[in-house]
């Protein structure tokens, strides 16, 4: 609604692109298109090339099925308040699919008024700090995409981040603690009395570690290194 | 991290504020302070004013216990990745209450170099359109602050005990692995030529670990050891 830094036009468009959203609608933007939102933009140059300019809100909303309304704001009529994650867990069901959904962003300094809050259904809240609550319009808008698309990718299948590393098994373990302990008593590191404890501690930090095969061989190589040491001087 | 548009600088100092964080440092910023910064905080100048200015990621995360890197690229050596949420998740827990997080964000154009990463105990991702998914450094800034936000005021830990490990600070790790590259080197476990792709392995080994002090202290007295036997034999 009635932009009036170009910058944050940009910057909004860029917001939306790295969510995956594409439908900007400018509802009467101060400046638009301008040098600085498309440097803001980004590489969002598809986002801005494609907005779409109305004069009023009831326009842009025109075949939209659900329209929530930012706003940090207490108002006197009370619509129905949704903070960030809720309204995206609320709307990326897949009993939402057909639906046309807005997010209705206010002027920077000013917001929504009463006339365009009355064409909301939910005012959507950013929970934030209550002594500094204004976010810059860009900010919000990354803020509100970026729940909309976690919400929307882990409906899915749980989405998984495969880390292609080989762990250590029980028995590789066993060996790697075999040497150390080998290790530790060559190079005189061991007191009998204490071993017990040491080892206790040894085996608590190296398990937490989870250590992938290719670590475990490294380590057992330093730890030859050390024996070899240790032998020589023997001799 | 040298951060290039003051104007990014303020963003990042409004974004902290939404989200009630304070504690801004800047590793060699390009412009800074700037009228630009101060307009874009848009009131956050206490954030701006207390900023502290450091030359190196190191001097700025000495006292840090766990240093998360936001990262949105595929390395070769992975250390262990957590996306915003499980990030804020795991770090906002009454355990974690003593410990002194880092958030670091690296250049604008090229983010974080390897040196940088090896300081890092976790890679910090932002979940985004995968064809177009570098963020704006303050956007990524106001995501990860806000999600922080969301699980420090939502979090319930009525039920969790408190356990009293302390942690090692970055300092004391960087003394650490100094001590660790000596003793591979006393042992001649350290080919020159290798040395640097050694090490990363055991920067990324011993970073997941999150070392306590009593641990740290432990493993240095093994470096001891497997030193004196080295001396030794010298003479």
């Amino acid at each position: 609604m009635e932009t009036s830094h170009p910058g944050n036009i940009g910057a909004v468009a860029r917001a939306m692109k790295n969510m995956t959203l594409s439908r900007l609608c400018l509802v009467s933007p101060k400046v638009f298109p301008s040098a600085e939102a498309t440097a803001r933009a980004a590489g969002a140059n598809d986002v801005l090339r494609d907005a779409i300019i109305y004069t009023s809100l009831a326009d842009a909303i025109a075949d939209c099925h659900i329209v929530l309304g930012a706003s940090i704001r207490d108002r006197r009529i009370i619509c129905p308040q949704l903070t960030a994650r809720e309204c995206s867990n609320k709307f990326t069901t897949s009993e939402q699919e057909k639906s046309t959904i807005a997010l209705v962003f206010g002027r920077e300094n000013s917001g929504l008024n009463n006339r365009e809050l009355d064409l909301c259904h939910y005012m959507l809240r950013i929970p934030c700090n209550p002594d500094f609550h204004s976010l810059n319009l860009a900010a919000a808008v990354q803020v509100i995409c970026y729940e909309l698309f976690i919400a929307t990718t882990q409906r899915d299948d749980v989405h998984k981040t495969k880390v292609n590393t080989s762990l250590a098994t029980g028995q590789q373990m066993q060996f790697f603690y075999e040497h150390l302990l080998q290790t530790l008593s060559d190079i005189g590191f061991l007191h009998k009395d204490k071993s017990n404890s040491i080892m206790r501690r040894l085996y608590r930090m190296f398990n937490r570690i989870e250590l992938e095969t290719k670590e475990l061989d490294m380590l057992r190589g330093i730890f030859r290194f050390s024996q070899n040491h240790n032998k020589k001087q023997g001799l």
